[in-house]
């Protein structure tokens, strides 16, 4: 029989849970395997790695180029060697979430176990269970301690894997020494979902999802999911930042060019570069991924989870936090940083919480920064201080995935 | 051979304008007709006209049951006896914006000129040529004066309408006594140009689009244009309102109630809420119109048109304005307003600006906002006065639509 089709064949270095893991909707996913990337040496006491979290289309080539579009990670100019995320002194581990398309189980994954040549074995499609950030942070917890990583020294990550830094430290408190949230928040709101709802809807709408099962006949809902991206990658810049960047500049468009009457025989800057986010996206990314991850952004509560007091998420927990966020964001505003912020102190956690003056939006995080790097960099190092960790770098390399 | 299909047979009344109207882009239109709605009577002295201007999606049943969806007219709560634009005392024109839907030329109208029964003409459809919310105006400005009302008393509309209004302003000083643009912009930011684009890339998503000939078959590219107006819909709403409506409220979708693990087997409310305004949507609009428009929209830059110096464009006027916003508005911000009391400063005009504190969004200028009545009220009043209008009701009608 065919093969399914996916858009990408590229092999990830993956790490096999044998255990398989029981999801909060109550599926026991038997087969589980988590894709990772990791920069710099785990020490022999194992105790300088630390966890970036990727943000809803991210994966976990952080700081090396993508193996699919050749460009550099997306946070390589935060994680290096001499960079804020020294990986002079820390290990670093990016995992592709569950339920993501880069070597992660997820719906383009096979349903049935390890099947040989010839099962046979269709892809989950949207028959993949609903899974939850929870999810995706105890499947990173069964990586690490296969890993023989016993505790974190931190968690980092913005957006979704903001999401993912709150739940490591509500979850597995004793497991986690630091913690950055960036642009991130509490929980998903209506305007959130509503935007992921159209996205999604976007991808419903387009006929080559097929109801899901797009791998059976080579095509993929490209067009649907090039609009989903092209909105939502506006949801992460800032009015001011799209002005700066395009304004209301024209350009004629090449397609156009013997119709100079044609309704849109020329384009605006800004339309041009959204049509080039759009089309790229769909080159590395399986809309089935794009529906499973945002609902698990939508499910996201962490105050639902404790009686609706966000503070009792983090009752005596002795992580240390530094929550950031951007004054242009609009996406996850300054304010739901601040909810957490206030929640950790009535929870008298360690906390330093920092807006950024920015004009870049939600997608700061990922820009140059320079507040940004150097609030990372002091407040890893102050807390390595408070770790005790030694400061020379390693060269032992116990565990190199 | 068959007639074009179109989503609705409803017959409006219309304007004929037998001179046609030569457009921004060059066209001239030879066979114009635009579709027009009116409340009170218009006077001896034909002074006291108010031409109400609609938004994107709007039409010119203002202050009627909609012939389509049955509802209420979109400002019947603004519009009619007793209410702040006085049907009782000032005679209301609405009509249907050039390039609209609902009866006024545009793409769905037929491409020749008055075609007689088997004359197999068929839609303009995307070979509509390129209008500007000048043309709109223009021809606004043709059906004014084929009724016999050398002069209005007021023009007044919000978002796209109140681009109508301050072009109206612009264009034709002499001919509006007081102008009321509310939750609008003297232009298309990028912000704005972005959100249009996506909706327009939905549409062009949907194969039933057909590259805009989808009146042969019966089909119509319902799914990209309802994808469109999830999006622009959520633009038009606060994140304050949409929490308020919704907040993360579930329930379950009655589609999936036999699949309780299914990924989208609960649904939140405002995805609920979206897919129906969504759905209804489609029923009533066309999607080449929903094309023509948003790009009119785009290209409105009242200053460009005056070397970048948006004063220039109100030079002298003797026109009274009152310019509202509202806080929550995010897609027409204050900002922009306020950038238009600003350049009627030093056009030396007479203006007052008000922003009107609100959590409802853009919305808000079709919702219940009683200090918006209070305002259009108040500020049409005293225009009256300054006017010299008679206060009395009128009970001639020498013209009636």
């Amino acid at each position: 029989m065919d093969q399914p089709t996916a858009p990408t064949t590229t092999v990830h270095r993956c790490i096999s849970l044998p255990g398989g893991l029981t999801l909060d909707c109550g599926v026991h996913l038997a087969c589980l395997e988590i894709a990772v990337c990791s920069y710099g040496t785990l020490n022999q006491a194992a105790d300088n790695a630390i966890l970036v979290c990727h943000a809803l289309t991210g994966d976990q080539y952080a700081a090396e180029p993508h193996p699919v579009t050749g460009k550099p990670g997306w946070w390589s100019r935060m994680v290096g060697a001499g960079r804020p995320i020294d990986t002079d002194r820390f290990f670093v581990l990016c995992m592709n979430v569950l339920g993501g398309c880069m070597g992660s189980t997820g719906p383009r994954s096979p349903r049935g176990r390890s099947p040989g040549p010839g099962d046979g074995v269709e892809p989950w499609g949207t028959d993949f269970p609903p899974i939850t950030i929870r999810d995706m942070v105890r499947a990173q917890r069964l990586v690490i301690a296969e890993m023989g990583i016993a505790r974190l020294f931190a968690v980092v990550g913005g957006s979704m894997g903001g999401m993912q830094v709150l739940q490591w430290a509500a979850t597995y408190p004793d497991l986690v020494f630091a913690a950055v949230p960036i642009a991130t928040a509490p929980f998903h709101s209506a305007q959130n979902i509503a935007f992921n709802e159209v996205s999604r809807q976007a991808i419903f709408a387009d006929p080559d999802w097929q109801g899901g099962r797009y791998w059976s006949d080579g095509r993929i809902p490209s067009r649907g999911l090039a609009v989903a991206r092209m909105m939502a990658h506006i949801t992460y810049l800032s009015e001011e930042a799209l002005t700066r960047k395009f304004g209301r500049r024209l350009r004629r468009d090449p397609y156009n060019a013997e119709a100079p009457l044609a309704l849109f025989g020329e384009m605006f800057e800004v339309e041009s570069y959204l049509r080039h986010q759009g089309s790229s996206f769909v080159s590395r990314f399986d809309a089935n991924s794009y529906l499973t991850i945002t609902r698990a952004m939508d499910y996201f509560d962490l105050a639902a989870d404790h009686d609706g007091d966000l503070a009792a998420a983090f009752r005596q927990t002795a992580t240390r936090f530094c929550v950031i966020s951007f004054s242009s964001d609009w996406l996850f505003p300054t304010a739901q940083s601040r909810t957490v912020a206030r929640a950790l102190n009535r929870a008298a956690a360690n906390v330093s919480f920092v807006e950024i003056d920015s004009d870049k939006g939600h997608d700061a995080f990922l820009l140059d920064e320079p507040a940004l790097d150097r609030t990372i960099r002091g407040f890893l190092a102050g807390a390595a201080e408070h770790a005790g960790l030694q400061h020379q770098p390693v060269d032992q390399a116990p565990f190199v995935v």
